[in-house]
């Protein structure tokens, strides 16, 4: 079995020419400069508005980067799967929030058995039997902190009906072995809408959603002290005029395809792609096109093609071309780029894209500087 | 970090009512039953029709399934990737073909280390610079077999010209550490034409494409021991009329939604599902809608939605609703299924599936019998 490190550990710190020619591909590719200007930029915002940021762990799985966000102010990470908590609690990570309701009771069991290891663990609900299990599971020494999960139109979890919140807060506020802290209101299909005024639209709907919940809560002595919720596409109105305590962007760190076709801030977005899968071109027996590395298991597949980000000329396109491979289509009269020449393609969508692979390999000035384990993939 | 058995290795042999409440979930599970009729069968069709199979190990990336599957006849597995290759040599599985050009010197490296480890080893190559990497890497004490790579109006890799394959077979003829084995020509855009009618009209014309590369390479004198191609989708033409020694096909062991929408054989697939991922309800909040913990990174997303195999009344439909979530929608007046019930889907896609998870559950009459690590994913 590959070490964690997998099959390109011998080239940190080498010759940036040496890693060119030897890279194995496909491999993750993350621009460290970009990476930390992301990072960095975004505590800035935070920190500017006077808000906070529990940045979603879903978008890199990873606990050294976990780390870094914490140590540039975030008061805690966002988990959507029982395995990214365990992991990031394992690394002792503080302030985890499981974004989504988790219901079975073996799985419940290793949330709070990872909510021992980590200070301020949180996790949502939106049923009743969601609060017992997990009630059964928690110890009265050691309580777990509870979001209720609301709907803000998204469909998928979360409760429609305010009177179900205060149902549901009160019978967490009774119970000793938990404790109430507030509310999660996630509006994850609206972070793509394409112009600030569609979003800013949309999402004050949402905000006026959210703010019967509120009042409901308040006016039965359950006002929450934790409202989180927002995410990349919406930071800048969440900050400037949203009703959170918290915002959870996960995607800011890496961008893609998806995101570079949003409005994210008015002036452009505060956030440049640093998160690419460098390929190498490994056939050159079609005239129109060379073939890479990079196919389906490579990068995702849920946004349509990925774009060119390095290595290969103007004007030419990829295409997906089965599992391992894609097609580099190449303009009229444009040279192609040599067998083994590397090609870097930004994801169409850079979740599930991380999610395919196993580390990041961290670049700086074409230097191999680090390889950061995806080690939370996978369930 | 995990074992390679994951969080459900305390439920194998436990009962069913434990599995069915305890299972950890999104889980790729595999119907032993249908998996071992599955496998019978494409080794009576194989037999019966006096050919061989050389099955793609890019299905399933598992070196117990692999090892199955030449206990069942076949003359070795396909490798799509360096990594398939490695972790299936380490388990001394014979006669594997790395079916797409590898041109990077540290992975042609790798290559060779992996044909040390494992009999009858072999690569495919479409270029001069790809034979000459692989001669420098390889010894003269043991000879690397090469497949010379057809294309078969894939437009992928392989050659378009017979007069090059005869100059890269008669170069591969002459290094004493390379030994010319014969051809690859693979149709994977063809496995999944509709109807069989369709399908024969065009492989036929490639077939007739081969043809000029056999005539060409014969009267050069290197006429190819092996002809490689064909896949599940083609089989059964390929094996009644096909110009192969051998056949590749992969997705037979599982199926899919993709191929359940193709006439495999007259009189219907001789395949059943075997493949489904087994996740939960975990939120009921919404009327019209259950949601499972299965969504983009359980199931791959290159060929629409899931479909529903289990646990949904009929009418219900699987829509994904991001990452790790997908709604079942109700048909009207329908019950829904209730919090923490198991819901399993089809995949799409089986091989991508397969490929975003670690390990197969292995169930037979309700019980999990067995948990296999899905070893050889990622890079």
């Amino acid at each position: 079995m590959m070490t964690s490190l997998g099959p390109n550990r011998h080239l940190i710190g080498r010759a940036p020419d040496l890693v060119a020619r030897e890279l194995a591909t496909p491999a993750l590719v993350i621009d460290l400069d970009a990476f930390q200007a992301n990072l960095a930029k975004m505590a800035d915002l935070v920190g500017s508005a006077g808000g906070k940021v529990r940045p979603h762990a879903k978008a890199h799985k990873s606990s050294l980067i976990g780390r870094r966000q914490i140590e540039a102010g975030a008061v805690g990470l966002c988990c959507a799967t029982v395995r990214e908590a365990e992991v990031l609690a394992e690394a002792g990570l503080p302030g985890l929030l499981v974004t989504t309701p988790v219901v079975t009771p073996s799985m419940v069991a290793r949330l709070v058995a990872a909510a021992e290891k980590a200070d301020d663990f949180m996790v949502v609900v939106d049923s009743l039997t969601g609060v017992e299990t997990l009630a059964e599971h928690a110890r009265v020494s050691r309580p777990v902190g509870v979001l209720v999960d609301i709907d803000m139109g998204l469909g998928r979890d979360g409760l429609v009906d305010p009177a179900e919140a205060v149902a549901l807060a009160r019978r967490i506020d009774e119970l000793p072995q938990l404790a109430y802290r507030g509310v999660q209101a996630y509006y994850g299909h609206l972070q793509h809408v394409k112009t600030l005024a569609d979003r800013h639209a949309k999402i004050a709907e949402q905000w006026e959603n959210l703010a019967r919940f509120l009042e409901t809560l308040g006016a039965a002595g359950l006002a929450p002290e934790i409202i989180s919720g927002g995410g990349t596409g919406t930071h800048h109105l969440d900050l400037a005029h949203g009703p959170f305590t918290e915002i959870q962007p996960g995607s800011y760190l890496f961008m893609d395809k998806q995101y570079g076709e949003v409005e994210i801030a008015p002036g452009g977005s505060p956030f440049a792609t640093s998160l690419t899968v460098a390929a190498r071109v490994v056939s050159i027996a079609q005239p129109d096109r060379v073939i890479i590395d990079a196919g389906s298991k490579a990068v995702s597949t849920d946004y349509g093609p990925a774009l060119l980000a390095k290595g290969a000329p103007d004007g030419a396109t990829y295409q997906f071309m089965g599992d391992e491979h894609g097609a580099i289509r190449m303009p009229e009269g444009a040279n192609r780029p040599p067998l083994g020449a590397i090609i870097e393609l930004v994801a169409p969508h850079c979740d599930p894209t991380a999610n395919l692979h196993d580390r990041f390999h961290v670049i700086q000035g074409g230097r191999l500087v680090d390889i950061w384990p995806i080690e939370a993939r996978g369930y």
